[in-house]
């Protein structure tokens, strides 16, 4: 029950560790407080770690990347393992630059991933950080997700699970929530999320926010946060029409929303699928 | 007169240099500007010091705190002692890292502070951090502000006011601003301050403004600022309840209410009682 | 026509790489985006030329500079000039430390700007910046622009634009876009802008845009750009008014009003006079 995922957030108050970009750090902080959790920015390696042994779990997103922002990464990535917190990569523009793909190849192999989000084009960096030499390469590559080639690329994300070990999520106009053997399709969002900065940033934030209150179900918790973040989307849209407002309103309403959304409306809103791998990738459940 | 404080800010439109976090940067500078003084975020050692110069007031706040930015702020701080510029701290999170509590004990040995306000275990991180060896440890210890325990808090604060010769400042339900000798408590404030990033640092920016525009009177202008932070709180938390919103527009509310609450206003608003201490602490003031 | 160069901004959806401050990068993202551009915001020199390679145009806004970040403004000026590609200025505060007088200096050297954007103050430091010695100084001094002194700095402002090969924009409450034989004076704009920080970083995100779609018209672009911004910022005033709000509303709805704003409400809305050289300044076209 997604119902369930949401109010674990709002009860527990977990802290969750986010490293991350300058450019949408406020946001960030900001809907990690409205979903019920808070937020600890830390991110200097000389006190990375011991940040991190403090909260619940740990987010880690590449934007605005740089050396000591990376080996800070490292260092509270290999803490949160030990302590079994989970981590959430968010590997943004993971292929806009030779130092960002080293980056990733270099976070794959020194953390543990419990939850991988990011569009297609950082899904193909992040195959190609983890492909090890004599393993030979997979020809499928990832594509735009569309109704049509559904179950191929929840056979790629499964296949990107299987390789790192974490939930994987792509995003894009439909969301796909996948571990090795089920997977949830999402359709919930809004076209407005696009016009702003900070909508992926906010939904790798707000993954950490789940992970961290419902370890015993870590594909469900991301996809209810996916869920929850499209509904989230879908409501502060539909007041940005009826006000004729505009992207900056949209922001502030997105953030409203997280705030005052309940389990129960995000179980009565959300738009899903979820198929189970049995052969072949069948459907499970509709709605 | 908390009115006449206000008005000054109004007035005298003073530079604030601020060295502060990345996560709320932006909501002090625009909270600074919304209360008619002008910011300057300047934050990299080679130019820190001599930025400060021209400054009327120095905020150093300790969130996403680095070894560089550490040095400027002892920089600036020294330079701000030297022309003596009033330089308020806002120990963030002081508690929270060895490196933190390094490093406020070097702000502490190395500049002399007119206001330093925190939450309790940022107090307790301060007391910590001033002991010097010899003198013998208070028993006394920070605790979570109530009625019931008030005049011991106020006695703790004093104490911290008498080791570090600033006006201190403890945050939370009841606010305390307190001196050697005098102290406000002050009741203002919204629920909602604290579901979103930013509220504590933006009243640290805010308390750098009305320093630095009412030199003659430190105590009344930092128990000002606190008001009129609590006041615009519950102002914009008022309209969030009326229109339904969430804590995205608290924020910008807050910050709307900032930039037109008058002199007038805080001191018809204000909710406070004034102590002095002779022999003990004892109400010369309700209201 | 303002018109088109709006629209060819809307329609391109040019990739603007900026390296800019941390005070208002979020601001300048989602004005970016609001506009119909897509921004990134990478800044460390290890990625910032090969960033800048797959994008249109560059921004560079010196707003809490570091030795770090004016590396990576070198590389990535570089490698935009090899690639042609409008390099835009913002030489925030380029007067108020030695270490950005300096940093000025050096970014003049060594890369080509195709607009440069400030007020009087950061103008004076950049005509200091671009002084070659035994040419002479000029006795012309930048001084608040009023209609009493405009074609005198109109031709301040064209000496600069010809020592530099720059568009130069001198914002104030009349805006000069000017270059060796042509300017813009631009009426457009609020009160209500100068109280918010971003106001003018942003308009340095927006002349990114502008000049990467447009590349067939610099000048044009530049003032398209300045008059929009000037209307949104009009618009947003007005609504601040009409619903009694505060700077932290007007700051939403002036990124409200780039998403929704059209060419030919910039068109309507613009008030704008145009002058040419010819033995002297004279007006061209008036509105």
């Amino acid at each position: 029950m997604f119902s369930q995922r949401v109010e674990n957030v709002r009860k527990n108050s977990s802290l969750v560790h986010c490293i991350t970009n300058y450019v949408t750090v406020n946001d960030c902080a900001n809907v990690v407080l409205a979903c019920g959790a808070s937020p600890i920015m830390a991110d200097d390696p000389s006190e990375a770690a011991q940040i991190t042994s403090n909260c619940q779990s740990l987010v880690l997103n590449m934007g605005t990347l740089n050396k000591r922002r990376l080996e800070a990464m490292i260092l509270a990535g290999k803490q949160a393992n030990k302590f079994s917190h989970p981590v959430i990569l968010d590997p943004v523009g993971a292929g806009a630059s030779s130092m960002r793909r080293e980056a990733l190849k270099q976070l794959s192999k020194e953390v543990r991933f419990s939850v991988i989000k990011g569009n297609i084009s950082e899904m193909r960096a992040l195959f190609a950080a983890n492909i090890r030499p004599g393993k030979g390469v997979d020809a499928r590559e990832a594509d735009i997700v569309t109704e049509a080639n559904l179950t191929d690329q929840i056979a790629y994300a499964a296949r990107l699970s299987s390789m790192t070990g974490a939930v994987i999520i792509v995003t894009g106009a439909l969301d796909l929530v996948v571990s090795e053997k089920q997977a949830y399709v999402i359709y919930n969002g809004h076209p407005m999320m696009a016009r702003i900065t900070g909508s992926g940033c906010m939904l790798g934030a707000l993954l950490g926010a789940f992970a961290g209150s419902n370890k015993e179900a870590p594909l469900e918790a991301a996809a209810a946060a996916v869920a929850m973040t499209g509904i989230c989307g879908e409501r502060a849209g539909k007041k940005v029409e009826i006000e004729q407002k505009g992207t900056g309103s949209f922001r502030t309403y997105f953030i409203d929303e997280v705030s005052l959304i309940t389990g129960n409306d995000v179980e009565q809103e959300k738009k899903i699928k979820r198929y189970e791998y049995k052969d072949s990738w069948r459907i499970e459940d509709e709605g």
